[in-house]
Formats: structure tokens, sequence, C-alpha cells
């Protein structure tokens, strides 16, 4: 009876033990101050059963924006180098896909010439590049992409460039049953090649920019087509009408690094109950980047303002995170 | 230690005993027939692990429309309704609402003049009642509407025309770990005001038509207004589409129960792996109604004719269900 109790006791142990090692040190990339406190604070509210604050499990909703709040967005955003490879590619094998002087500029990978198309230029390249073909064809030719391409500034593959202190917060608050929801101004069928593996985010929690499609029947095989229109533009207060079309509830928590996730950041941290809004602050030249007020790309300007007033956590990455890229010493 | 053995396989059993006996017998409003057959059927090779065909969890996606799959819709569909009592209650709060032919028509209740307004005047309708308001306030009108609003034919709660075998077939489908969700031309705020409650379907499982809307932030409170324009018809080949773009999987399962249902169907059913395309066909003039091809309200016509070619199960109601709704004997 003795020695059964005593292995009862191990085994109980021994089911237990990673768990509260786990709880233990969650954030471990985070260095204490209070970015740190702040997150924990908020979980360890929002998850105390029996207190006034307590969020029942399905109103735990947590929405991040992705470039530059996941993963870096410099020089430019990631998809503008599958579209601008992609462009390369096409004209490779159709020497007539080059027909527009934005189409030519990308084909040759000449930013320069390309930037002298204007925004009308990128977004026909982006057209170009992103229909014609079925949602599944063009994930997988981002998959294939996005196995080899790198950063050309920091020649990283675009993979290695996540944020390992968002990694551990993504996976924390999925710990404490949290649904995690990527609310990006990415195309929602380019970030689904990747989110799943990448942050372990699935395709029904991914909401982004969106492309007019079509369903049709080719030989029998239905299937849907993307077409080269835009549909939805997933960026400032589209942000907030996206999450309610989506998901239908408000999230309580919100991470975002750019005036593009202002209006998400202000609908999501109002109201009652435990909420938390936090801002990735790119403050870290030496290991990343560091930019806000000035930057063409994750302009950080009005967000910042408001963010003691709103109560909204700035992160300064060269303070805050011990390590950045997971593959970093 | 015999004791103790024993009070172990009693407390195995005893946990074990539930599940069995729920596996015995599901489905049990559904008559044995090839129907009930096909269904478990389903579920048995998508559920059988370390066989070729089996579907992980996360693949296991169901789809149901809702008007006339999940509750009735004649002799229309319940969110006309609601427009029509909104319309009448706007007037009554406001005289000048009734401003136009539709409008008056609404609001006096008079079938026949609304019907003379035309699709327009239907659609004016919709727009007033559904808009100029909260995503919130409208979902809570929704909900004090739905706890009282009656069918007019049958004099029942709307709440209690949902079908008993098509509730077992959501709870059977989600013990077997597969994600429920509600595609349906009905519009999304409306439908979400009540699913979770109804079918046990949360918010975010909800797919739905959608008005256009916007974000704003009305003394210092950011809010999601509700605006009068149409932004999307969740009907025909817009449920694949729809599909796609929230949930980003092809569905496993699929139930519908007219034309507008055809390219979800086609769509869901194409391809390798399980998978089963259920029609509820309305045969039962005794206990609910009987229509299909003639039917202005869920017209049965081209995908009754493809049934046999696609292999879907068409569901008689007559001969297929014990028992229609909940309350009845």
């Amino acid at each position: 009876m003795i020695r059964i109790l005593h292995i009862f006791v191990i085994l109980v142990i021994g089911a237990l033990a990673p768990a509260t090692q786990a709880a233990a040190e969650p954030l471990p990339s985070w260095r204490d101050g209070p970015a740190k406190e702040a997150i924990l604070g908020f979980v360890r509210t929002a998850t105390a059963k029996g207190k006034p604050d307590y969020l029942a499990p399905e109103e735990r909703i947590a929405v991040f924006d992705n470039d530059g709040t996941l993963w870096a967005e410099k020089p430019v955003y990631v998809q503008v180098f599958f579209a601008l490879d992609q462009a390369k590619e096409l004209a490779r094998r159709d020497p007539k896909f080059a027909s527009t002087p934005a189409l030519k500029a990308a084909a040759a990978g000449d930013f320069k010439a390309l930037a002298a198309t204007g925004r009308e230029g990128l977004a026909e390249v982006v057209a170009a590049t992103h229909s014609g073909m079925t949602v599944e064809d063009f994930e997988a030719a981002v998959r294939t992409w996005i196995g080899k391409a790198r950063n050309p500034e920091k020649n990283m593959r675009f993979t290695e460039m996540v944020y390992q202190p968002m990694l551990e917060l993504l996976d924390y608050l999925r710990a404490n049953d949290f649904k995690t929801y990527i609310v990006s101004g990415g195309g929602v069928d380019f970030m689904r090649a990747f989110t799943k593996e990448l942050y372990g985010v699935p395709p029904e929690l991914v909401i982004g920019s969106m492309g007019e499609a079509r369903f049709e029947i080719v030989d029998g095989k239905p299937q849907i087509m993307k077409d080269s229109g835009i549909l939805f533009i997933n960026d400032g207060p589209g942000k907030p009408l996206a999450i309610v079309r989506q998901i239908g509830r408000r999230p309580v928590f919100v991470a975002g690094n750019s005036d593009g996730d202002l209006q998400m950041l202000q609908w999501g941290t109002a109201g009652a109950a435990p909420r938390l809004g936090i801002i990735i602050h790119h403050t870290d030249a030496a290991r990343e980047w560091a930019y806000d007020r000035d930057s063409p790309v994750g302009r950080l300007d009005k967000a910042l303002d408001l963010s003691a007033e709103d109560g909204w956590m700035v992160v300064d990455m060269a303070k805050d995170w011990k390590q950045i890229f997971p593959n970093a010493e």
C-alpha cells in the first residue's frame, strides 16, 4: 500500500513537473521590467478564477499585427520581396510579362526604376504576381519561395527574422487558453502559407488584406482562382472592422507596432475587463533596425503619442528584449 | 491491494461509460436508412486513426447553411420578419421613418404593398432596419426580438423551429472533433445574436452576408457602426469564396438545402479524402413544409439534379427524420 502510494506520488509529481517549470519562467527572452510585468500581470488577472476580472476562455482573444510586430519589416515588407522575385520568375517564363515600366523594373530587380512608378506601379506588380492561379498554387509558390529567400540587408532567411520574444508571448498566451490571431495588412493567402509553421497560428486565425477571387469549375474540378483586383486592405480602421466581421468578438489583447495598428489598439483596449495593448518600438539599430516617426515602412507616430494617454505598453526592443532573433547569440 | 485495484477499475469504467453510451446511439432522431448510414460511415472513416482516409482534427471542417438547413425558412426567412418588426418599431418611435412606399408598407405590416415594391423595396427595408447603430446594439435588438417573435403560419417561436436531427448532427460532429461552421446568406451580425445559444456555434464560426460598417470614436468611445450599404452577399459562388477567405481550408462536410448551397457543395465534396455533402429536402407538408423546384424561398432545383452525379446524400425529411422540431411529439 505504502509502495503504491509512493509510486503514485512519483507519477503525479512527474506529470506536474514540466508544467510547474514552464510556469516558473515564461517569456525567458524578455528582460524584467515594466513590459514583461504588464504582460504577466494581465494574464494573471484575466485567468484568476473567481475574481471580478476573470475572463472566460472564449473571451481570451489576442490579436497580433505581423510585419514589424512578429517579424522584421525592413527594408520593405517581406511580401514585396516575394512580388519582385515572382515578377522575375514570371518574366523568365514569359518575356511578354514585363509589358509595363513597373513590371519591367520589378522583373529586372531595379528598385529605383520601380520606385519611380510610385504606389500604382507597386500595386501593379503585386496584382500581376498574385493572380491568375488557384489559391492552393499561390500558397505553394509562397512556401517554396520563403524556404530559401533572404533579407538582402541582413543576409538572413526571412523566416529567421521572427522575434523570439514574440514567439514566447504567443506560446505563453496560448498556454493560458488565449486564441492568438494574426491581423495584418499582409495578404491573407500569402501569410497562411507560413503562419502555422512559423507562429503556430492556423489559417482560420489569420486575418489579412484580400484580393478579388472567383469560384469556377475547370475540367470538372471546382476551384478558387485569384484575380487581380483588391477587395479589402486590412490596415488602420479596416483592422477593427475585419475583426468584427471575422471573429465577432472584441479582443482583449492587442499587439502592434505602427500607426496602421492604431484603431485596433483603440478598439481592443477600450471598455471594461482586463485589457492590454502593446506597441513594439523599433529602437535597436545594432541588433535590428531603429525607426519610428519618419519611416515610410512601419511608421509609428500617432499611436506613440497616444500610448501614454491610452495606457498602451511601449516595448523598447533594445531594453526589453534579451534576444531578438531565435538564432542570434 | 485488491481493493485498490477494484476501486481503480470502477473509476476507469465510470469515466469511460458515458462516452461508450453516447457512441452507441448517435443521431437518435434520424431513422435508420441511407442518410444516417452515410453520416455515420463518413465520420467512422474520417476518424479511423491509422487508416488511409483518416483526417487530422484540424482538417475536420464542417459547414452548414442556416435557413432551411438548420431551421425553418417558410413562409420567408426569419430575418425578413425581424426587418418588418423593426420597421414597425422604428416608425412608432419616429413617424418620419416611413418615408417611402416600401418602408411604409413594412411599418404597416402590409406584405402585399411591400411585395409590390419588389426586391429593391425589401433591400431598402433591410438597409433601414440594419444600420445606424453599433453592432452590439443591433445584436441586442435581435436577441430581444427573437426571444418572443413567432412564425405566423405555425404560431411557434422561431427558436423552436430548429431541426432536432440537425442539432444532433452538429453535436455528433463536434463530439468527433469536427469544427462546425455556419455559412449562410443571413446577415452575420443577425445570426451571431443567437447561434451560440441555439446551435452551440460561437461567433467566430459564423460566416454570413455583411453590410458596410465603419470604425468611429464617439465621446472617446471607439465603436463599430453599421451602415446601410451591402458589402457582401454570402450566397451561391460567394459561399466557397467566403470560406476560403475566413477559414482558409476546404471543408470536408457540407450541409445545405437549396441552389444557394450548390457551389459550396461542389467545392467541399471535390477532391480526395473522405468528404460528404448532404441536401435537406423539404418533403414533409404535414410536419413542416414541402417545397423544392418552384419555391421562391429555398429553391432547390439544380443541386437536386446534380445530387446523384456528385454523390450528395439527399435527406428526405418525411422519411429520414423521426422528429423535426425539438418540442414536437
